[in-house]
């Protein structure tokens, strides 16, 4: 449905978008009045900039809406969801009818926009993400040398986040001039009126400064709109921003530009009179006839052959954050969809062995996090197999736009380096103490923990199969190799790498712990007490019954170990999946990391917090009293 | 220390701080080497700026180091740690001999600054963050009516993060004209050349839009940055930036300006090198005496009177959300360290009602919870108490921000609004489902969880009371009023709103399914079963004896609930609990939001992602068989 035109747009092509802007706006005031509740005026203030998108500038299929050949849309204002099914219903993705179902428990059309319909292709409304998303797009579709354009939709408010500047920055650097954002500067938030307000010389500086083609328009004059998205296109070597001053409630006097108004629906008879002040009648939607349309099914990533077997050298010890980098690159050779994207730390991740090997396909994605996942969503939202790494803690600094991913179904992978005390000298700030509670609480996720350079690689592989949000926990120590070439690795599941039919107690560890747990059975075993050592390579999801079965063998006695806060870590995960099979342990010792820590050597750290072969050996003995 | 002239800086004293400056730069090499980690070319590009800093512009009392009537330092860059050391110790905080002590198991001088020295605010190191603990470090002045100065040292990696521009805007839009940012703008990060290199203008460009006094100086030029200083502190009615164009590695030829330095010490040979190119002999450093310095004490909330009792209306519902607000204001009364901000939301956490009664001591922080969060480790800095209060899902935005305000120790307490499910029609992106596992991964944190208005206002008040992070979790729907006003909620603790000698099952729950399970306790009393209902409104930490004897007394039969998901959330805490305290349940129903929702009316998502009365009534009927 693109109709432009170099000589600009006619003025029949005007007044067809004036109507369909029109009809935007009519909608999305009966559907959230239909719902009792919604954010009506934030449609209104947009629905100008959506007809222009929509029905002027995009290459749209509205019956392949998602299409890597054609166009793609991210509303990041998330909140007006209704403007854009209004869109996407008016463009002919489902009926008009549907609309009228907004917010319903029984309809797709939810609150804040998410890809269960055709024509999104992420989550929003968590503000100042979808940016990076399209950003992530854009970056894809050049990767793929598409002449895919992205267009955004921004609010003012959400420009109030640090990430929407990440976004901008990265956007600006890349030169991703496939990508178009429209700004929808309303001036009110829901609390106050926003910050820079009607102050659009501000917000020019700042899309200026990243190096953006940047441009100032009446958001509700079709004509300049349109001419504003014509010159976009016509943009070579940098990104666009069109920021449009609109009013809040555009259309309906009794609420345009007034305070008070967010989130709040109109009754029947505001309604009625914001549409006769529109000049028409209301339009007659037909009732919707149910559950029939087509949701948009879950991605899956693409297939690929095995990746080569990993080679390790008899004896030497490799830190799984390097095996990391080896897999990643080994990936990359049989699976062309695999890219990658590092927050300045690709050396100490090691990514840059991908990033060396497929310059193509790896983005420094500097020390913006959140960029970096949303980037991913994007990416993945294009057929990707998007690999994000930094150090582990840093990925608290996306926790949110990890959860929105979640909800976007978005498949994507992401790689912590540098858990835990182990790290050393370098002190708390840069040690991850709560990642494996963070990504275990994120629906559908996979949190996998390796302990040597195989696991590690192979659990790499399993990544780029699996749909979802998939975590890898990476150590900084080197730690011995600890099975062959061609084990398996599965999830959920786990490995018992000692055991005996004397093992009094069962010692659950993973990464450095386990290394922990094993100098601990030794020792013990020359104290003539047997334990069984369990790698649980894979804490999410965790197979209860198997592991029961582990540790019924040794009499119900657990002892866990972790390189983590006690809370929402291994040791809890494994007391859930026991107690959920109905074999809660008879004793139990859930070891931990035990005070803040702070600078020191790795040896020195794993043993004063509580987490070294010492402290198993103890709670091995205080188990078995 | 302060000698600033207005004639601008002598001649002599010039040289001064030009000597100041290679002492912080020889020390920053030495403590490095001798710890064989850190990142000695990090401080070598802001040597002049620190000796500008401490020896020059700030009103600092090496005694007294974290004074609200002097002047405050912030290193944002925190990886740049030793020079801020050597300034400290050349100051005469404590001895240059305990600089080469860095990074030792036994030293308080780590990797990464945190606040276990006297001079440090705030733990940096997770980097982007620091500039915003400025902010609130400087509007806490404000509100004092102080003429303290902030200061905060910015490194050009940094500030590709979102952070620094939620908090560039922040320092901006309150013209904090007692904030100066200096950055260090070196261009080199630890994988590749910065985004901008050194590209001086841009950074220009992008404070000047943020309302800056901006200017560009060479950074290892004494009289320029002197000179700088000097205007930054004479600026009024906004913040500046000095931006700084510096060599990292400047004063060794060997390493500066070049890749493949970034955290590397140097050899004992390249040190003697170094020194000698910078024109000496290397300073006698004693040996350091040991741990025999005084440790900075953790910061305990200043005392205050109770605040007035709660009043409710008898039989009428309110929503938590709501009390919340009720109580701050009713401890604003009494407390008069309380301040509150809020991300654009304070009409639906109802902060509104504690920023209308004292409207200095309320902040609208717009729509940036990591700034919101980071501000609030300033403003606790500065001996505030701050509530920071966004909707529960968004303070997922600042993880990062909360993990290092526990390494701070900051005492500031969050209050998330909207949890889970019961929300309803908003959607997904607007339910926190990971809350709980989020915030209980918080070291020494409390996590409270209150189901009627009269505990979340005796909760509040604790808040104020507790050292160290505490999280409110407050609801959407009204709720039933449980409890009188003059009940008291200790922490740890739990209530037990129902109980017999009969019960045949212990439910726990909080929040909304508290009140779910009530009804199903109704249910099942109607069929003659008895249960025993607990509210845990304390979540963190967990009195696991106490619990269990109530577990005990049901048979050892418990079925936990809540609008959460099922990792790391109540249900995993109270297992734990009990795990360790030696009293695992003999069967064990573990209910949580069991799939991805979506939107509806807040009591079908509750019955459909299965926590509502009737699942709690069939759990209890699965785990009683």
């Amino acid at each position: 449905m693109s109709v432009t035109s170099p000589a600009g747009p006619s003025q029949a092509t005007v007044e067809t978008i004036k109507q369909k802007a029109r009809l935007l706006s009519i909608y999305s005031m009966m559907s959230t009045t239909a719902a009792g509740s919604g954010h009506p005026t934030s449609c209104m203030s947009a629905a100008e900039l959506m007809a222009g998108i929509f029905f002027y500038a995009m290459k749209f299929d509205p019956k392949n809406a998602n299409s890597n050949n054609d166009d793609r849309f991210v509303l990041s204002k998330g909140h007006a969801a209704p403007v854009l099914y209004s869109a996407l219903a008016e463009a002919g993705v489902f009926p008009v009818s549907r609309v009228m179902t907004l917010r319903e428990f029984s309809s797709e059309l939810e609150g804040h926009p998410t890809p269960r319909i055709h024509g999104v292709d992420a989550a929003t409304g968590s503000l100042g993400q979808g940016l990076s998303v399209g950003a992530g797009l854009a970056i894809g579709a050049r990767m793929d040398k598409s002449d895919t354009r992205v267009y955004v939709l921004l609010g003012d408010g959400e420009m109030a986040e640090g990430q929407i500047w990440e976004a901008a920055e990265f956007a600006g650097h890349y030169k991703l001039d496939n990508l178009t954002v429209i700004a929808d500067v309303n001036a009110l938030g829901q609390s106050e009126p926003t910050m820079y307000q009607h102050d659009m010389e501000t917000y020019r500086k700042k899309f200026d400064s990243e190096g953006f083609a940047t441009e100032v328009i009446d958001g509700h004059d079709v004509s300049a709109v349109l001419a504003a998205l014509d010159r976009a296109k016509a943009a070579k070597g940098r990104p666009q921003a069109i920021l449009a001053r609109t009013i809040k409630g555009h259309g309906f006097a009794e609420v345009a530009g007034k305070m008070g108004w967010h989130g709040k629906p109109f009754s029947k008879e505001q309604l009625a009179r914001a549409i006769a002040e529109q000049g028409g009648t209301p339009p007659v939607v037909p009732p919707d006839p149910g559950k029939s349309y087509e949701r948009k099914p879950l991605p899956t990533p693409p297939e690929f052959p095995a990746a080569p077997a990993p080679e390790y050298e008899a004896g030497k010890p490799v830190a799984t954050r390097e095996a990391y980098g080896f897999a990643l690159k080994r990936l990359g050779s049989v699976n062309p969809h695999v890219v990658a994207v590092s927050c300045d730390v690709k050396n100490s991740t090691f990514s840059d062995f991908f990033g060396d090997a497929y310059p193509d396909r790896f983005c420094q994605g500097y020390i913006a996090e959140q960029n970096m996942i949303s980037v991913g969503v994007g990416l993945a939202a294009r057929g990707k197999v998007p690999f994000l790494d930094t150090f582990a803690c840093f990925h608290s600094r996306a926790y949110d736009q990890v959860r929105m991913a979640a909800i976007s179904r978005a498949n994507i992978n992401l790689c912590g380096s540098h858990c835990g005390v182990s790290i050393g000298e370098d002190g708390p700030s840069q040690m991850a103490l709560e990642d494996i509670a963070m990504m275990r609480a994120v629906h559908s996720s996979a949190v996998l923990y390796p302990s040597d350079a195989i696991s590690t690689e192979r659990l790499t592989e399993t990544m780029a199969r699996r749909p979802g949000i998939n975590y890898l926990r990476t150590s900084r120590p080197k730690t011995a190799i600890l099975y062959s070439k061609d084990e398996k690795f599965p999830l959920p599941g786990f490995k018992v790498p000692r055991q005996s039919a004397q093992d009094k107690v069962t010692v659950v560890g993973a990464g450095i712990t386990l290394h922990e747990a094993l100098k601990a059975a030794d020792q013990l075993k020359s104290q003539g007490t047997a334990i069984r050592v369990i790698d649980l390579y894979c804490i999410k999801p965790i197979d209860g019954k198997a592991l029961a079965e582990q540790i019924k063998a040794t009499g119900g006695r657990l002892v866990t170990v972790e390189d983590h806060w006690p809370e929402g870590g291994l040791g809890e995960a494994v007391l859930t999946a026991l107690a959920e099979a109905g074999a809660a342990p008879s004793k139990f010792k859930l070891l931990a990391v035990n005070g803040m820590p702070h600078s020191g050597k790795p040896d020195e750290l794993v043993d004063a917090f509580g987490i070294s072969a010492r402290h198993i050996v103890d709670a091995v003995k205080e188990v078995s009293q």
